[in-house]
């Protein structure tokens, strides 16, 4: 038995001298004499651990100063329907740029609070493209702009920022977090779920231009005002210890790697490496995305037939790559690559693909 | 450096055995190849693992069919928001119950979604007792009666189930799950986050009766409908996967123990053990709380000054027994002798306790 290339949508794969620090620490961290996970989130030890983790996360995004980091209990949907809460009034308008499964969920969760319109969409050509953006139908008195950056199951990601026309954008990054350098003062919120990119699931974060909270005006439950948790160190009521913990451990490997550019540049080696593969495999393997709108993080790709997909799953995991198999929205298979695979990973399944379409192509 | 005796209040300790498992299996987890953190909630082994334990809690408490158990990310805070949302129309009242903090914190964050109402409260007495069941002021139209069976910072407990006169009766039993049998069957909703008696921080248990969701008639965000999580096994959206593994763990070692009832056995013996170490001390150490109320699972007491708490708090440490240090609330001392705390712990509080006295007394 040994550890295999796991290709899982998320939660995903975690360093492994993370995972190694992790198992040789359960027991006594540092010097409490206790887990990780047994030690009060008001006590010295943790306080430190999770002001690290914020250090190390601002200064990997570069961070302004004008901007809260917040770590929440839960996922980006949760944290999707507080932000449509504490972003808006209930008369106010959002906009939703949509080119995906996510940004459909995001607009879901947020419209019982908010007027929410969608102002352009890939919707009607199989979310396979990014709508040109002179034909967005944006709002100027919107009170943001929500969109994808990065959707997982359709595997489409914007290589740019875009133009909001002085409206705060509000990006949901769960699956792009971290994975190249972003100008985080372009955004009003940058959001996502840890369980991609940073940690183990069950633990957000939010990147929140300050200005941006405490100006709704409703009678929120205390646990739903941000602004609450922004003042309080993200300590307002009991976090998800052990997933700050592990998204600090996290953090650090990233810098060892040489932060966000050198990660921007191996992300983007990665995914040409696969790309190549599919395009070269002369029609046997397809991806039906625009080449401008790819994914760099998450690589959907169909075989001729859903029987030769079943076998490539099959064959794929007895070779040690696993967590293939494409979302059941699109089918087919799906490589997620994100910051944890190692370029040897990628080579192994490119490895593969070419054996496996040898002996059955 | 050795592990030491865990007083912590939550995030609290741990069963040692739990925790060698978790660090064991930690970086390839059954036969995954890959880390319990890092699989797919959607793959058979974790959709297993997640069902196991929800078969056994449901075992150990005897949770009647008509229940759903529902694992949420968040915590009881963050619950007890969306109860008010899911349990009750705009328009309708609930009652509240109110022997400590918690309870405060319940109301504060359900009460902008209905018509809350203090129904009883010991809040005059400072926390102190449990306001008698004749003089409850009860609604029988409200739609439930929201009460904490036991406080953690006032070391209250409720040792039998009120009589709710019909209604509904929905508990915070974050800090006692589990720590002795319960009559499920008396409660519209028992819920609670997990990191006291039942795994780390980040995941939280409702236990609800099946009719009451889907009720209210609002208009919520879909991540916010808990009958959403009920058709969906839970995993409406990515649950936290660790922690819903780790609480797997520590319910086997309760059923290894022997259930609720052994859990009981063992909790009122640790907490004679240690109220009697307390009234024997001469008035040396006190503890204010109405004998019938206090608490198996958080014991507050004080010292004859500031002073020597602080000394005790000191030696208490370097002797092995920590986290010991009364919530700001209330200030002294405080012992948390959750289901994981062993009666070899609080045999070596109340020894150390003795010979603290006799030093300083």
């Amino acid at each position: 038995m040994s550890r295999a290339f796991n290709f899982s949508a998320g939660p995903a794969a975690l360093p492994e001298p993370v995972l190694r620090q992790v198992q040789a620490e359960l027991l006594e961290w540092q010097g409490e004499r206790a887990s990780v996970m047994e030690v009060s989130h008001r006590g010295k030890a943790f306080i430190d651990c999770a002001a690290a983790a914020e250090r190390d996360l601002r200064e990997l995004m570069a961070i302004p100063d004008d901007y809260y980091v917040l770590f929440l209990q839960g996922g980006a949907t949760t944290l999707s329907a507080l932000l449509a809460l504490n972003l808006a009034g209930p008369a106010q308008g959002a906009d939703f740029v949509l080119t995906g499964h996510w940004g459909e969920k995001a607009l879901e969760n947020m419209k019982p609070s908010l007027k929410a319109r969608v102002a352009a969409s890939a919707k009607d050509g199989g979310y396979t493209s990014i709508p040109d953006r002179a034909g967005w139908q944006l709002d100027p008195s919107a009170a943001f702009l929500h969109y994808t950056p990065n959707e997982t199951i359709h595997g489409v990601e914007f290589h740019d920022i875009p133009d909001a026309g002085g409206v705060p954008l509000v990006a949901d990054v769960s699956s792009n977090f971290l994975s190249r350098p972003m100008d985080v003062s372009r955004f009003g919120v940058l959001y996502g779920g840890a369980q991609k990119n940073l940690g183990p699931s069950g633990l957000a974060i939010a990147i929140v231009r300050k200005d941006l909270l405490g100006r709704h005006g409703r009678e929120l439950p205390p646990i739903f005002e941000l602004l609450n948790q922004a003042k309080n160190d993200s300590m307002f009521n009991t976090p998800p210890t052990f997933a700050w913990y592990v998204l600090g451990l996290v953090l650090q490997w990233v810098k060892a790697q040489g932060g966000a550019a050198a990660m921007g540049e191996r992300n983007g080696r990665k995914a040409a490496l696969l790309y190549s593969a599919i395009d070269g495999s002369g029609g046997f393997y397809r991806n039906t995305v625009q080449p401008s709108a790819r994914s760099w993080m998450n690589v959907p790709f169909f075989l001729p037939d859903e029987a030769r997909e079943k076998a490539f799953l099959k064959e794929a995991e007895a070779a040690g790559l696993l967590g293939l198999k494409g979302h059941r929205a699109v089918g087919g298979i799906r490589a997620s690559i994100y910051n944890a695979m190692p370029e040897a990973g990628v080579q192994a399944l490119v490895d593969f693909m070419a054996d496996f379409a040898r002996r059955h192509g």
